[in-house]
């Protein structure tokens, strides 16, 4: 038994090499291997324990990975308009750490309302880096929540009242995320269309409402921007709630549209294991443990799909079906995130970002009035700017609920304005009216401090004074991120402005012609002083970038080409969930104090059904204040007579129609063509129109642009809930183009065989 | 100007390709070109503030990477033994996450007595993946200071007194961590060897002795380890901060070694702007900012390598070299490591890594004694075991300083020892004696309550009569993790055990023969007793698995192979640095009270020159109690004579020595050969031998196998002072085998041409 082992002191050997080839790479870390081999091999190796520690999470965002496999954690992250600071452990307080402020990009109202595709990639993309960078494995957005009421106090998170421009919108921006290796959690799944009772409602809504509108966007983000996770809403329906819903996760989600992705609870949305286990969810957030983790580390096995549920498993009550179909969820979701080796390394508030904020915000201010073309402001003339009006001055990035940000920086409107304006006229301020204080959210202040002791009269006619001595009044108020303002958790009181705002207006255009308001806001309000205004801007909330992407559109550096994407009505009772009733709930439930607590939910029913928005306007002949897809230009532009390819199409086939857009001023600028499809003869009641394609023209003066949409029978159809299927019923159809659901400019007819 | 736009409403563009294909991926970015190149086009794209941002920290242990420009940030960690539980953004005091608990390896002691460089590279690897796992960038570790005196507190997070055996130790630890992707800053370079004024003294040393001892372990881990990044010490050497030290970061580092990697300070171990700038620092970490940050978000740019620093060279009065030159190895860093797509994804708490701890432990521990072969506890006689001692309870993972950690689970000495002897024998446990609480660090405690309101007295007699009533008695004493013990920051007040031990040994010995005392350090203790006790053990700190290998060993499950990588003199004055002066400090100095800050540092002179540990015991004949590179085992070895395959040798040539070992006992082990080189006349004192060569070898009962070590020049030289230079005499060598620097087995002389 002799053996020679050589040594050399004088070499030193590489253990590296030597040990790679004694031990094989598992499949499960294998990049070689395809991914469904790789989740089964993970899955064999977990023991039950790993499995469920899976399912829920270790911290207030975090996740368990499984560290004896080295299968990663995931850590979510707040929200759709920029990445949230970090916050403790198990504590909604932030961290403390001075690594996490970033750039606060455009509500999604403002996204939305630039009606362009091209800007919500490049927004996805750009908040994307932002995550990867700050290491987030999942966005918790973005929101498609259709807007029902102006009342809903989280609308400003969310992309309109229209199922359609909502797809097409949140496609790009779920893919240009998810390039970056991080996933998007669309939400609310689904039906969370306020906010009053949130936690405390179940929702009543007949199926073609249902299908027709409430869902689409979020089918469009699963089906076609393949958004790997998905959030429940808190909310009921049927009976169940959201994040734990048969008909919504099982049936609809992952039956109907095959859904292979990860359904995520919102946090604290989970109230019942068997239904959690058994309906769909698979990963739970937020079950309330707030400070419970620094004294046990164990806090999170209460959570109900921990400790309850392994005990269900191993009491033999529940078996591992669903237990392994979820896990194999989320381990598909790790090789995309966690575990994907191709994903870039991201960044955060580079120029690309910066200028992603600058021009999303530019191109999503919508310009709602502008007679006599008193905008944008013309400094030949104007020597003295008048900037009156609190959100002004007011930051608008922190507060507002989850969507709060620690930015990097906030161009505030009165920056933005003097930066632009400030070495050709004179800009000066008076605040006009005094809001609540705001910038807040859980603690954390804006740090902006905007107490003023002077009495409200004195306030006024301060900015009366000085808007008679200016050549231009540049009014900017609105809402804010207050409570009852555009603020998660609660609804707005009322439409009307705040804080006696109309008053201040009122006296403004009284005191100076040259007026232009700008209204700071995610939600439509009232106009009672709209007669008397010459000029009116929807501002949205623009975040980092918002004073530099107003001054831009009121200098005119930027040419308006923003679009409503809802309908401002005159007043609160003119939109349909208002007149039909049941807003904040079932009267009757309401009286009787229903929607107190979980124990004693209310009803919502939408009585008004399919007839939301502009579909509701249209069909019941009521004059908006603004249409939806209405947004002026600094330029005029004139649409051709449309022309289809075909005069009738069988089932099957595709219909293009092809019109002209000409430039027909004197500034570049872009125009959005609409194209709303009006079934002509219906065995069911349909809107008179509804938006079914949409493009933004971009057009140089005198440049002249053709443009073709193509449609096919999804387009005609309407949800037939006996049936349970979408039908295109054959009989005339008509294609309206324009450029604004109340501006339709051509039309073409055409026969669906 | 007629211009074709095609929409299909139908179809979802993707726009990840069509955006991929407009903007090329940068240079810096891309994975195809060559690192130089990158790394230059990155430093191209940065501004002086990006620049000057990435060489300080912005936390407690991160530090900026280019956010705008995708380049992430850098997290280290403590430390050589485990990966630190997470802190606070600016604050020592733990975060309070939950995910944070890992696996205790062995400390550097225990790992080094293993004289095995698998286990050095496995314990490397596994501690990396979890490193990895936890998303750190750089490990802080591991420690090669040389063991100079038994009283210095950190000698446990060292690799022991021998030059060539901790240079050999370190390289497969290093290759490992680094195969993860995760950098190890081998550490504390140089000449911190103590504790006491290391903030507050200038170490004077021979340059012989410097490059012959305190170096090549440093030189060993950046030029064969390849050691990504080295941490500077505290102490100063030329009277400048070794963290900013022109001599030893300039010159020797990175001029004679060509060190290509970076230099990071130890927390808090820069104090000079000028000195950081010029003398060869590339990162600053741990100036004293502690709880700053919360108020005040720029804390950091009062670091020496910040603010001050852009100031200098915005005023003119320093150039861009220096900053161009950090940033380069910082970016090369980068490229390792957080830049790096192939890194593996790491893994906490795997069995491979329980293996990993339980294994080091098992071949780390040293059999000092073993009197008559009362170890392994023979079961067939053993039927009752008393285990004493409050090291046979006390969690040794907490305290200690920062390599401090939050552990999944530490089997104690106890608990190891009920679970391999427990069905068996019955096991009982009395106390002995109470030592220090321990267990602390920053205020973080292990969680164990270890009072004992008994009298001393009530608390020994139950130990002698537990002892009496016993078959065997395993006494578990030693040091701890407290302060004056075996701990960062404080050195030991006296060579001898702690809290009366000696007496509870020796009363033990009196009342039972059947005694094994386990010493629980990681330092040489003095042995009053040792005539008494038939067999001692050095168990070290072994992390998670310290009572599984500890028992393991008791039971012969595992046969001991550690042998000692430091001398245990029998009394303190029998160390060199003790008996020839100069600790603490200078004698004169020290009466005056130097020392106690930094504008009065004191000088420690080692006068004792190379004659460190066996160098200095062989040559002037001080028997040790037990010797550098002793340690028994439960079967015997028998070595051949050896043989070389030449007489002599030229400058250039290479001498290879071959000989066998055989297992002439009836158990498996395994046995260290030694090759030690005496220079038999030299121009200068030399040592009576040197370490030059070993090698692990595990035999099966009765198995021989043949072992050849080859050595070179390198093997032969000492470095003479006066040229600056290792210089390899001319004349005639003998190479000294053995299993212990005091137990010969075989010679071969030869001659160097």
């Amino acid at each position: 038994m002799l053996k020679k082992i050589v040594f050399l002191s004088i070499l030193t050997l590489s253990y590296t090499a030597s040990t790679a080839q004694t031990k094989s790479t598992p499949i499960y870390l294998d990049d070689t291997k395809p991914v469904a081999e790789r989740v089964k091999d993970a899955l064999s190796r977990m023991t039950l324990e790993e499995k469920v520690a899976m399912l829920h999470a270790q911290s207030k965002f975090s996740s368990a990975g499984v560290p004896r496999l080295g299968i990663p954690e995931f850590w979510t992250t707040d929200g759709p308009h920029g990445v949230r600071a970090e916050v403790k452990w198990d504590e909604w307080d932030q961290a403390g750490w001075t690594n996490d402020s970033i750039i606060a990009y455009p509500a999604l109202t403002a996204l939305s309302a630039t009606w362009n595709k091209k800007m919500s990639w490049n927004y996805g993309k750009a908040l994307g880096e932002e995550a990867r960078y700050r290491k987030k494995d999942i966005l918790l957005g973005p929101g498609v929540n259709i807007y029902r009421t102006p009342l809903n106090g989280r609308n400003f998170e969310y992309m309109g009242e229209d199922p359609f421009l909502t797809s097409k919108m949140v496609v790009p921006y779920i893919q240009g995320v998810q390039s970056n290796g991080v996933a998007t959690s669309v939400k609310h799944y689904a039906l969370n269309n306020q906010e009053t009772f949130r936690h405390t409602s179940n929702v009543k809504v007949d199926d073609r409402a249902l299908y027709e509108l409430y869902l689409p966007p979020f089918k469009a983000a699963v089906t076609e921007g393949d958004s790997w996770t998905i959030m429940g809403a808190y909310d009921m329906y049927k009976g169940q709630y959201a994040s734990q819903n048969q008909y919504l996760l099982n049936d609809i989600l992952k039956g109907e549209w095959g859904y292979k992705g990860v359904v995520v609870s919102d946090w604290g949305a989970v109230n019942n294991t068997e239904q959690a286990i058994h309906n769909g969810l698979d990963m739970e957030f937020g079950s309330w443990t707030n400070g419970l983790s620094a004294g046990t580390s164990n806090a999170y096995d209460n959570y109900y799909l921990a400790k309850p549920y392994l005990d269900l498993i191993k009491s033999g009550k529940v078996g591992t079906k669903e237990l392994d179909d979820k896990v194999t969820r989320i381990l598909n979701l790790a090789y995309k995130t966690t575990m994907n080796k191709n994903k870039p390394f991201g960044n955060v508030a580079s120029e690309d970002h910066k200028a992603v904020a600058k021009q999303v915000g530019e191109e999503g201010i919508v310009l709602l009035k502008n007679q006599n073309n008193i905008l944008p402001i013309n400094l030949n003339k104007v020597k003295t700017i008048a900037v009156i009006g609190e959100n002004a001055i007011k930051m608008m990035t922190v507060g507002g609920g989850s969507s709060s940000l620690k930015v990097k920086y906030e161009t505030l409107p009165l920056d933005g304005i003097k930066s632009r304006f400030g070495k050709q006229a004179e800009v000066k301020y008076a605040r006009g009216y005094v809001g609540d204080p705001g910038g807040e959210y859980n603690g954390v202040k804006s740090g902006q401090d905007l107490k003023d002791d002077r009495s409200a009269d004195a306030i006024l006619n301060e900015a009366v004074e000085l808007a008679k001595k200016s050549d231009f009044v540049i009014f900017v108020g609105g809402l804010n991120k207050a409570d009852y303002q555009d603020a998660e958790g609660i609804d707005r009181k009322s439409y009307g402005l705040p804080y006696n705002q109309d008053n201040v207006i009122s006296a403004l255009a009284k005191a100076n012609k040259n007026l232009a308001v700008v209204l700071v806001s995610g939600n439509a309000v009232a106009m009672p002083w709209i007669k008397d205004v010459p000029a009116i801007v929807e501002s949205w909330y623009l975040g980092s970038e918002a004073g530099n992407s107003l001054a831009s559109v009121l200098a005119g550096d930027a040419n308006p080409s923003g679009k409503l994407p809802f309908t401002f009505p005159v007043k609160l009772e003119d939109n349909s969930a208002h007149q039909l009733g049941e807003y904040p709930g079932n009267k009757e439930e309401l009286a009787a104090g229903k929607g107190k607590d979980q124990k004693n939910p209310i009803n919502i029913t939408y009585n008004e059904g399919i007839f939301v928005g502009y579909r509701w306007h249209d069909t019941k002949h009521i004059k908006p204040l603004f249409s939806f897809g209405h947004g002026l230009s600094y330029t005029t532009f004139e649409f051709g007579k449309a022309k289809a390819d075909k005069t009738s199409i069988s089932q099957d086939d595709k219909i293009t129609f092809t019109f002209t857009i000409k430039n027909t001023g004197k500034k570049a600028g872009a125009e959005v063509a609409q194209l709303y499809i009006s079934d002509l003869k219906s065995s069911l009641p349909r809107p008179t129109k509804e938006l079914k394609g949409f493009e933004k023209v971009f057009l140089n003066p005198g440049e002249e642009k053709e443009v073709s949409i193509t449609v096919d029978k999804a387009a005609l159809s309407f949800f037939d809930a006996d049936k349970h299927a979408w039908v295109a019923e054959p009989g005339d159809f008509e294609a309206l183009i324009g450029n604004a659901s109340d501006n339709i400019k051509t039309k073409v007819k055409f026969t669906l065989k």
